[in-house]
C-alpha cells in the first residue's frame, strides 16, 4: 500500500509512522516548510518526502490531508485534482461538516481521529498514538465502497476503531464532548486568576478536579480558533443549553434547596454511568454477510445505519463479483444481540444479511 | 502524640493511618457505624476504638474531627466539650466559614486537605494520601500558637504542605478550583446525552478531554450535596460569573469573531501558566527568628499574612521562654526573595524577623 500525507505535525506524523510501522505501507509525504518534511524523513515517518503536494500524492492508495481545519477545503481540491482515480483522500478535520460541504467526489471521505497529545509537532508523533482511540468516519451517498473498506481496514491496522457517522452529527457531538469541555477549561483558569481579591497575592492551590478539568485550557490557538469557528452553528446552541442548566443549579443553590441539588447531582451519577458504558464490546464476533449492488453509497448506508443505532461494526471486507456489478459486504459486529439487531436494520434498508 | 480521629471515612482513616505509620503516633478513634470501628482496628489504622467520641478524645493531644460537611458543628462542639485543655482540634470539611462561625474556642483550627481518591471508606484509606498534598488551615485571632505549630508539624509529617488561609478566602478559592469544576462536570454529562436526536441510540465516543473534565461527575452526593449548599455564598456569585464569561464566548462565536476568540483563548493559555506557577520552590530554605509576646493569634496573624502575600511557609517551630510569657517563632521560607518579603511583611507587623 502506498500512503501519502499532506502536514507532518503530531497527528499527521503518527499517520505516516503507523502507516510504516502497522501496516507496512511505503509512506510519501509533503508538508509547506521544508523543515517539517526534513525532520519526518529523518524521524523515519516517510521513505520519501517530495517536493509539492502534486508530486506526494500522484502514485498514491491512500492520502490523509493532515493541514489545519481553516486550510483543510482548500488542501483537499488539491490533493483531488492531483490524486489517481483508485485512490481514496480522506482528512483528520476537528469538524466535518465545512469539509464535506459540496464535496461529491467519491474519492473523498471525511475522517477524524479523536486522538491527541499536549505537545505537537513531528518530533512528538508516535505509531501508537491511535491504539484503542475512536476514528469516526462520515462517508456520503457518493462514496465508493471499496475505498471506504480500504480506508476502514487501515485505520485498523493503526489500532484505531473505524466508525461511520454523518457529518451533522459528528459535530454536534463533537461540540459537546470535546469543543465545550475546551470552553469551560478556559473559563475555569480565567475565573481561578480573577477571584483572588486586590491584596491576595497568593495563587489558588489546584485540587486533582481542577487540574484534569483544565488540562486543556488554553489550546493552541492556531489550532482551536479555526476549530471553534469552524462548528460556531453547534456550539453557540450547546452554549445556550449549558447556560440554561447552570442558571438552574444557581437557582437551587440560592433557594437552598438540598432536593435539587441531590437530584440533579444524582441524575449527574446516572449519566456519567451511561457514557462510560459506551466502549467497545468484549463478545464474540458474529458475522453476517449482505448482497449488495455495487455502486457508491451502499457502503455508506450500511455503515451510517448500524452506527445510529448504537451496533458498532468491529471489522468489515468487501468481496466484489467478477464483473464489478454486485458484490457482498462482509460485516462482524460483538455477540449475539447486535447481530440480530444489525439483520433487522439492514433489512429494513432492503437488503439482506445471511448469519453464515 | 497521642491522636485522635473522629469519622474513619477514606480521609478519617488515611489520617490515622498516616499518624501511625508516618508520625509514629497512639491513635484511638470513633465511628459512629461500630462496623467502620472494627474494620479501622483490622487495618491497624487504630491502636484502639472507644465506645464513645466522648472516651475516644479524652486522652488526646490533636483530634481529627472527619465527619460529614452537615454534622461538623455538631461533632466540633462535642470532641470540644470533651478533649483536654492542651489538645488541638481540627476538621477535614471542604468548606470552612460555617464550622469556623461563633467559634472562639482557641483549641480549635479549621484544616482541609486537598486530597481524595475515587473510592471513599476505610477500606481505601491509605498512609500516602496526603503525599504533597496542600493541607490549608484557617487559624483565627484565638488559635493558640504552640497548638497551631503541633498540628503544622503533625501535617509535615505526613507528607502534606500546610497553608494558612482566612475561611472567606479559602471558600471563595475552593469556590472556584473545586465546586464549580465538580458543578462543570455535571454539566457536560448531563449534556452530552442531551445532545442525542431522537433516532440516535448511539452512546457519544468520549475524547481524552471530556473524560478527563468530567472523573468528578456526579460525586457522591451524601457528601457534595452539602457541600455546595455549605458554599452557597461564594458559588452562586461563582456560577453568575462564569454564565457571563459563558455568555461572551457565544457572542463572539455567533459573530464569527476569530479576534476575540484568538484573544480569549490565548488569555485561557496565559491564565493556566500562571496557574501551573503556584508550584512548591525547589530554592533553598532561608530561616527567620520573629520574637513574639505567647498570647493566642500571633502565630496565626503570622501564617495569615504571609500566605496572603504568596510567601509559602515550608517549616515552622516555636520556642517558648520558660516563664511562657514571650517565644520565637522559626519560619522557613524557600529563597533568599521570599526571605527578604517575608521580613518585611513580619516588619509590617510591628514584629522584628532576624536572619541567624
Amino acid at each position: 500500500m502506498r500512503v501519502t500525507v499532506i502536514g507532518l505535525g503530531l497527528i499527521g506524523g503518527s499517520i505516516a509512522l503507523a502507516a510504516r510501522g502497522r501496516a507496512d505501507a511505503q509512506t510519501s509525504g509533503w508538508d509547506p516548510d521544508p523543515s517539517v518534511c526534513a525532520r519526518a524523513l529523518a524521524r523515519g515517518a516517510l521513505c520519501f518526502a517530495s517536493g509539492s503536494l502534486e508530486d506526494a500524492v500522484k502514485q498514491a492508495q491512500a492520502v490523509f490531508v493532515a493541514a489545519p481545519v481553516s486550510a483543510l477545503a482548500q488542501s483537499v481540491a488539491a490533493v483531488l485534482a492531483a490524486a489517481p482515480a483508485d485512490c481514496v483522500v480522506s482528512d483528520v478535520g476537528s469538524t466535518k461538516r465545512e469539509v464535506l460541504a459540496g464535496q461529491h467526489d467519491p474519492r473523498f471521505l471525511g475522517g477524524h481521529p479523536l486522538a491527541g497529545a499536549e505537545s505537537s509537532g513531528i518530533e512528538h508523533a508516535r505509531a501508537d498514538l491511535f491504539d484503542g482511540a475512536s476514528w469516526y468516519l462520515t462517508p456520503t451517498e457518493s462514496t465508493e465502497g471499496l475505498l471506504y473498506e480500504r480506508l476502514y481496514r487501515l485505520l485498523a491496522q493503526f489500532g484505531a476503531h473505524p466508525e461511520a457517522i454523518d457529518a451533522d452529527t459528528h459535530d454536534r457531538l463533537l461540540a459537546h464532548v470535546s469543543h465545550l469541555p475546551h470552553v469551560f477549561a478556559n473559563v475555569l483558569v480565567a475565573q481561578a486568576l480573577a477571584a483572588r481579591r486586590d491584596d491576595e497575592k497568593r495563587l489558588p492551590v489546584a485540587g486533582p478536579s481542577f487540574r484534569d478539568a483544565t488540562r486543556v485550557a488554553g489550546a493552541n490557538s492556531a489550532i482551536w480558533t479555526d476549530i471553534y469557528l469552524s462548528n460556531a452553528d453547534a456550539l453557540v446552541p450547546a452554549l445556550d443549553d449549558a447556560i440554561a442548566r447552570l442558571a438552574a443549579v444557581r437557582e437551587a443553590l440560592r433557594r437552598r434547596d438540598p432536593l435539587a441539588i441531590t437530584r440533579w447531582n444524582d441524575a449527574a451519577a446516572a449519566d456519567r454511568r451511561a457514557l462510560s458504558a459506551a466502549h467497545p464490546s468484549t463478545a464474540a464476533l458474529e458475522e453476517l454477510r449482505v448482497g449488495v449492488p455495487n455502486r457508491p453509497g451502499v457502503v455508506a448506508q450500511l455503515a451510517l445505519e448500524l452506527g445510529r443505532a448504537g451496533v458498532n461494526i468491529v471489522d468489515m471486507a468487501l468481496y466484489p463479483a467478477p464483473d464489478m456489478s454486485e458484490g457482498v459486504v462482509a460485516i462482524w459486529v460483538a455477540g449475539e444481540p447486535n447481530a440480530a439487531r444489525a439483520q433487522a436494520l439492514i433489512a429494513g434498508l432492503g437488503f439482506e444479511a445471511a448469519r453464515p
